[in-house]
């Protein structure tokens, strides 16, 4: 296999000459162009699509802020970063990541990496209430899209990408309810969860829907933790109250309800159907498996990237996309 | 808070002449270096020491190939990529991810990235038997340095970082050997993954120097999955071997062990103790927690770093970091 060095060696001009060859071809001199083709051919030099791409443009580099860890909440980031790396490239762009503090103190990495044109903007996730990049980003004047809303604000600083919740939830809750339970449980997180209050709507407002009882249905968390999930659900059920669906706000919650109602001598997916969100690698090694909501992680990263750079004239883009429920045992007909 | 574009503007120098007073002040005129302070301090400027370490360097990108998913051997990867991405920040740079097809039809991508100075160097993960990336890299002259070993290989090509499985197999046993277990199992993989036989060697070595059986107790799994580690364990069993501990290879293999064992009424951790590799986020969440093998991440990322950005002289840099043991419930004392 020829590499573009090799050819161009073998031509006895630049890299840049080859390149150009490609991609640019009045910009050579007939006999120059007829050189390096001949070498191309001799050679059976194979130019990689993604990077003759990317020639054809100024180089540009998206910046990503990797997440810290250990934090649960990032199980499916793999997913996410594939996905966006390969949208970036089909549009001859690149991903840089970078790490920087939570809130305001990361803004100083932001606008260097920016100033020093180490990127041209950013995509954000892990988007927190009150997230004060976003303003600040759009305050410099500097280009982001944010995976993910910043809850508690009247108006959106910037465009974003973002799954429905609401309609996750409500997506569960009809799912249980035509496998044939009446009294459906919401697990869900403290008040200042803005994307926790939205999910909580979702199930409230498919359940009146659906004319199914919420009074005394809902359990907030003080923490995305296994053992949250497991403690909120003995609590659940030791009010006496009857329970045969759980729609949990997170894998990791629903993980808690499953070890719970077995500890119980309850069979998930037989007594009480449960359900998660994020399908997120842990949904199918529990058994039964976790019935839990997917995010389309690739049109997700379509639509950040081409959000991105493309050129959007006048109010900020905005995508809700449905997540897909994905169905196992831990749902499977009462 | 300020930003460097704002001291530029207050001082009316170029963003670059403001990062030259950070850095080299000995290339500005006195008299543009008092008036480039003055605005820092008028405007409280604080530099970010990230972005200040890069200015004093090229700007240095170090190219990684972010995985293909699903595959439930990345359930690290994001503390992998965090680590790494720290530790290049540390000396400058940063990482670019790309994507790229596997084995040599890949090596189009990573030959233009370099050949478009996109990146100077590359790291490389998830080694394959036989991976052709190494050597072909190493005959480009273009630096890398591989987190794992290119197994079924007499020499290695280039510089590599990796965790010692054989001594984590070892420790593994002998931590189950000291809570009283006397025949181990060991649930491995197909023989031609070179990671495995290094695995499987560590647990017959440590057992052999224990005096512990070895016949009859190895089961190799065809695929990495929670089916396989539970059929497996089901074939062991149903020998009517007597087993006490199982080693498996993977924290995937381990689930299934867990699974089958309690399918047949044995209590992981007090009938049978089971160990797992790599600690993943499966280890915690299931019940009893899977005691697994930890991979050094900071370390591996800092080793990594150094030797792709150092001057190394003569024979490449190998490094052979030892796991961790992480106990839990289910190698309990039994």
């Amino acid at each position: 296999m020829a590499t573009l060095k090799q050819v161009a060696a073998h031509a006895e001009v630049s890299v840049q000459t080859v390149s150009n060859a490609l991609n640019a071809p009045h910009r050579l001199r007939a006999d120059t162009l007829e050189r390096v083709n001949r070498s191309i051919e001799l050679l059976n030099y194979r130019p990689n699509r993604n990077a003759r791409s990317l020639r054809t443009s100024a180089v540009e580099l998206i910046g990503y802020c990797v997440p810290s860890w250990p934090n649960h909440t990032h199980l499916v980031m793999d997913q996410f970063l594939h996905a966006l790396c390969a949208a970036a490239e089909r549009t001859g762009r690149h991903i840089l990541l970078f790490t920087a503090p939570g809130g305001v103190d990361g803004m100083p990495t932001y606008d260097d990496l920016h100033a020093r044109r180490m990127v041209d903007g950013f995509v954000l996730s892990q988007t927190e209430t009150h997230d004060p990049r976003h303003g600040w980003l759009k305050e410099q004047d500097i280009p982001f899209v944010s995976f993910g809303r910043v809850w508690k604000q009247t108006t959106q600083p910037g465009p974003w990408v973002d799954v429905d919740g609401a309609a996750g939830s409500a997506m569960a809750v009809r799912h249980l309810h035509e496998s044939g339970r009446r009294r459906i449980a919401f697990l869900g997180w403290p008040k200042l969860s803005g994307l926790g209050e939205d999910r909580l709507g979702g199930w409230r407002d498919a359940c009146k829907d659906l004319g199914l009882p919420t009074t005394g249905l809902t359990v907030r968390c003080r923490e995305d933790s296994i053992e949250e999930g497991a403690r909120a659900t003995a609590r659940m059920l030791d009010t006496g109250r009857t329970v045969d669906g759980i729609v949990a706000l997170s894998d990791i919650l629903a993980l808690g309800a499953l070890r719970e109602l077995t500890r119980r001598g309850l069979t998930p997916g037989h007594d009480v159907g449960v359900t998660g969100f994020d399908d997120s690698p842990l949904a199918e090694v529990v058994s039964p498996g976790l019935t839990s909501l997917r995010q389309p992680m690739d049109q997700i990263a379509e639509e950040l990237i081409t959000i991105l750079t493309g050129t959007v004239n006048g109010s900020p883009v905005e995508r809700l996309l449905r997540p897909e429920l994905v169905i196992r045992g831990s749902s499977a007909p009462g």
